[in-house]
């Protein structure tokens, strides 16, 4: 059982963790990051298949290049916004993968655990999502640490593949850059831009079909 | 900042989280659901899309159905495997989804936010991939409140969308079958029942580029 205090730790996680685009270039100690990945790898996955691995990338060289793979991804983007989109498209930074003293290239293997994934054989994409529930850990976990993340998902992933020497049925799933940060809002960014507004919770929940309060 | 104890809760919730498949009839109070699918609610999404629902199935008949589709899903499943394996398989519960007192589908619809959501444009799984880090927060939050989820992923999309009556677009991400339980295992049911083992964090991690330590 949880005390309360450890409960209330788990939703100061949840309720307080942010995708943060400025960092500090202080150092992370080797053993943080070492917990941060443990509660990476302890995200459930289907059929146990465990699909992750995880590049920390600390090399100046490839930061600079990832970040360039990053910026030019979003100038393209940008062409497809128009007006004042496109003004707060442009200033969303990417310089968070320089400045950050890691980023981590979180990787699903799908072919990992064999043909026949208990589970996958149903909905093949859980690999993924097994992937993005180890994400979610490690975020959360930098979170309790006093760190700060953020997720970059502007690439094309063959600009990764090449950077990073990753295989070609492997997927960069994400770029999470990770540091201190002495910017680290109360809000999502997004939301205080006035890009998009937090839905209410009354429009999200239906009871027992679609559709039905 | 965590304090000590706060941040113990954190790391605690992600290393005993397990996927439980026998739960008690004991109810939920209404305050700890709702709290749960705050805690969804809550997960990082792509540009701010927050493209979740949370269909909250408590009516038996709709449970049975449910039960039913992954059932039928277990079953065809089963004669992909042969000899020990397959019997390990058919073992596996889906009762959980009628014993449970609440079965939340969780939905991604990945139209909701427009024709170019911020980032969605590079890679556009990460709809799916915001929608599993919903699911992870509301599986930490569930077990801070000392209850047990299990995620069952045998089924065919569109027997779910039948029975929830959900539109041809929306993803049923996952059926998460919430409860109290008698039966919380210390490690994963398939590590114990030896369908996998746990990797070696070793193998997982690389430095700077993939394969290089």
């Amino acid at each position: 059982m949880f005390t309360n205090e450890e409960q209330a730790g788990v939703y100061k996680a949840i309720f307080n963790r942010r995708d943060i685009r400025s960092f500090l270039p202080d150092p992370i100690s080797k053993d943080t990051l070492y917990k941060i990945l443990e509660a990476g790898h302890h995200a459930p996955s289907v059929g146990f298949m465990q699909p992750w691995s995880f590049i920390v990338v600390s090399n100046p060289d490839i930061k600079e290049r990832l970040a360039w793979a990053a910026d030019k991804e979003r100038r393209a983007l940008a062409v497809h916004y128009e007006g004042e989109k496109e003004n707060k498209f442009l200033s969303l930074k990417v310089e968070g993968l320089k400045e950050a003293p890691y980023t981590i290239c979180v990787t699903c293997d799908p072919t990992r655990g064999g043909s026949h994934v208990l589970g996958r054989n149903s909905i093949p994409e859980t690999d993924i999502l097994s992937t993005a529930c180890a994400i979610q850990n490690m975020w959360l976990a930098a979170c309790a640490e006093g760190l700060a993340m953020g997720w970059v998902s502007f690439y094309k992933k063959n600009d990764i593949r090449d950077i990073l020497e990753i295989p070609p049925h492997v997927e960069p799933v994400a770029l999470m850059s990770i540091g201190y940060t002495d910017q680290y809002p109360d809000k999502p960014i997004l939301e205080t831009a006035k890009w998009e507004k937090r839905r209410s919770m009354d429009d999200l929940i239906f009871l027992d079909k679609w559709g039905e309060k």
